[in-house]
């Protein structure tokens, strides 16, 4: 307890305000964002044949109205996270880090955990506008638990990063496990350039040189779900509500990422075996996706700030992989205009999306458009 | 992102502890706002004959507990507010705003649509303790969507402030439009004093020039609800649930508001027609009040700092013109203590509430008393 | 409002970071902490007999994350404080406070009543990792309305600490009362030595002369509950869910607190009267504890700052004073690793649980072990 506390700085970052104590052992950091999103005739992906017949809305919305406080305390490495999401009251991230030393840090809490690139990055930081239609059934979203994370730069090939997790796998929120067996899961990223590409979408300066970053990861875990999201454990199409433990999900991705010049590339490749331990039925599931943007205006973007960028993304998702018939697509072009990168950014996008159901023999598709705003302060 | 953050400046402010960095590109503004409520026999507004007959209570309540954060990010003119009721963990305001130029500017989000000046003035700036009995029904209360706003000064009588907005009409909250048809509200008040009413009530400095405004205002929506409030939308009495689109709602008010020396004045006229579409019963309702206050010891609030106003209203409500004989009135008498303006306040009221019914031959009425204490940081 | 606001001074202090404006009329204080806790064979303390048969659930969760502002404003002895709790989204404390004077000070608002010790002191100041078995049926926890409280030293023996409270008796969060009597408490410390015991636990520093505290409290309600949590008004087992003044509630306790050199020490000693008005029954309880702990390496403390403490604490609680026989027993044991005081600190505790109802001629016995890492900022 300081009687006498020391004078501390105050100044604005990229993470928002941010005061600093003189000794520099505290720093508190507060930030927000403001994300608005008007869609037509929907906003959510359809994942199911009966979705492309739905009514159409013409809605607006508040999207996502997020509270941020982080920063460190009693040592430099000793640091804090917390996000809220204030529309629907909603604790997102909540966390403690160790980072002492670069190659061996820790954390517990709850956070996004280190499986796919495309769900870590945050939804304020996106290349598109939202994920793909692969991020619901794939992504292990956010877990409560514990991992051991660091990154090994060994000089030229041998730049790793890696995080192991032991997480309870009972999604957001959850106070318990549902079973004794908790959810493992591990990412291993190599940067063979030497510097791996940042969570964060577009190439919004100039890279002289490339940067790329190859990733594996893979997770176990037995649960009641097959699914997680930000509103915490959940069901795929075609599963019904599981008893503590009854699904086993096996799971790995591979992953590639790359920025140059002012072209970025992202792709993800991932499989996911669920075995319903009550019927002993296993479903296989498979999904890929690439993406691509490049920044249209360098040369005024220099002078004026506004930078423009054009993006597009191809996703397959085969829900039943012995169903080579069972297959969804989506195609979409996303249009970017940073006003200040990623704090202060409009995206428009337009989406065709396919379904095929040999199995039943039906099929169906439709587009889609959304223009977002999204303010971060 | 900046890699070396600039100074910034700390103060506090009438909106709370303020932080703007060296630039000026960036503020942020902290405050709070708790109120604290003892009401007998009961705190709300009676609206149905049996409401008078109800058990008494002494209650004492947490009636607001508001966190708000506010500021300008990446250009002074590009502004941001929220707003979160702790006590019901509900998101409020949330909102962006463009204000580069003062006869044209922007705001999207979700605020307290401008309609009329009774709801618009904040629950902490309020003359009387609470709204009116006409509040409940006439008023828009919070909506999404997006404005265009903006004073004109052309000088002499010609001192206008406009606002036009397209809203979802589906209320606090709500993440779809019911229809494809949204609500579009419109106000325009004349300072024909050259100088316009603040939204704030109680005159608590000398004006010694008249400060006057009137206002014109209208809406029209077609949605599932009669009403809205801080809870969304909702169902004035004597209305069933309704499906999307169902009910047809135009409404309109006048408004006057004055203040010279110490004395304050408010009133407003409104009409509402609401046309069920399923059942072709057209509704008109009509409903006014007046209010004045006056600051009592001027002298003495000079030197001291604390002072004393007293307040009236009377209100009429009339929720079916059809039938002049069913008519609402209230008789509030205020009496205000401010400590430190509206910022630090203590309010005693006494309501006499009139409830005609003649169509079904009954009448009833009743008192209420309160105090109140409101206080901001 | 102030049209030049004064420069602030920003400093990091035991409350977090604090701004204070340059006239120091207003103080604003950030702070937030984060629990996390590991816990086999369950967290919550068995309260039935089928409570030790329930399966094992290894559980690791988000126990505690809180987000706090407090300070002052208008005047440096008119206070705020607000609590919030994140993961549950649940406004706990919130209230004014008048300090102008040490022996006369006044609170409103919702706060933990003071009555016992236990629950007076915050979670994130305890010696033990959680509080006794007795807390649950004896606490008052957290209830609005107003107190007068203070502190008198008149020299020698003549110091005490009093408060005297008008609370609705309903628990946190309820917005009315539901009969029109109040639940009335008090408490009397008496600080026999001169300086009483602060509410944290642990002897962190070198007591060189002993300080010690015994109270006296009382409490008197009628309400539909028997027991208060932090999630309001509940029933104790065995009683059913009551109507508006069903219960009246009548209890005492006895509290001893003393600290000296490394040691520390806290017991209570509690009796409740319950008496169903519906059935005329009488229901006595009653409950103690005693608890302990001493600092393990004093001098290695002083130069490394990590202090480690072993404590231990015996609670008996007896449901039904007419069935001497039926008693539940707690004995735990708790280590502390203090990292930065109670800011940063990891507790490890071990309990036995003895259960035995000999109405029913049944007992049962068991184990826990947790671990909880403890993190302010």
């Amino acid at each position: 307890f300081q009687e006498q506390p020391p004078q501390s700085e105050t100044s604005y970052s990229s993470r928002g305000f941010q005061f600093t104590s003189a000794d520099g052992l505290y720093r508190l950091q507060l930030a927000g964002r403001l994300q608005f999103r008007f869609a037509t005739p929907a906003d959510q992906d359809p994942i199911t044949y009966d979705d492309f017949f739905e009514q159409k809305q013409n809605l607006f919305k508040i999207n996502r109205a997020r509270f941020k406080v982080g920063g460190h305390a009693h040592k430099p490495w000793l640091k804090y996270y917390f996000e809220y999401e204030l529309s629907a009251s909603r604790l997102l991230d909540f966390r403690v880090m160790v980072e002492k030393w670069p190659w061996l840090s820790f954390k517990f809490g709850q956070w996004k955990s280190e499986y796919t690139r495309e769900r870590v990055i945050s939804s304020g930081n996106q290349q598109m506008m939202e994920r793909s239609i692969i991020n619901r059934p794939f992504t292990l979203d956010r877990q409560q638990g514990a991992t051991i994370y660091g990154r090994w730069d060994g000089g030229g090939l041998a730049n790793f990063n890696y995080h192991l997790m032991a997480l309870t796998g009972t999604g957001i929120g959850a106070r318990n496990n549902d079973d004794s067996r908790l959810m493992y899961s591990g990412r291993l990223q190599w940067n063979f350039l030497g510097d791996g590409v940042a969570m964060s979408g577009s190439a919004l300066e100039f890279y002289s040189e490339p940067v790329a970053s190859l990733a594996l990861a893979g997770s176990t875990n037995s649960s009641q779900y097959t699914r997680y999201s930000s509103q915490g454990g959940g069901q795929l199409v075609g599963f019904e509500n599981g008893s503590p433990g009854q699904y086993q999900m096996d799971q790995f991705l591979i992953e590639s990422s790359l920025k140059y010049r002012y072209f970025s590339w992202h792709s993800e490749f991932h499989r996911k075996n669920i075995l319903d331990r009550e019927t002993d039925r296993l479903t296989r599931l498979q999904g890929w996706f690439v993406q691509g943007g490049i920044l249209l205006n360098p040369k005024q973007a220099a002078s004026e700030g506004t930078k423009l960028e054009l993006a597009g993304r191809y996703a397959l998702f085969q829900p039943e992989m012995e169903l080579q018939g069972n297959r969804e697509r989506e195609y979409s072009l996303a249009f970017n205009c940073f006003f200040n990168d990623h704090l202060n950014k409009m995206t428009v996008d337009i989406t065709r999306f396919d379904f095929e159901e040999e199995s039943v023999n039906r099929e169906a598709s439709g587009w889609r458009f959304r223009v977002q705003y999204d303010f971060s302060f």
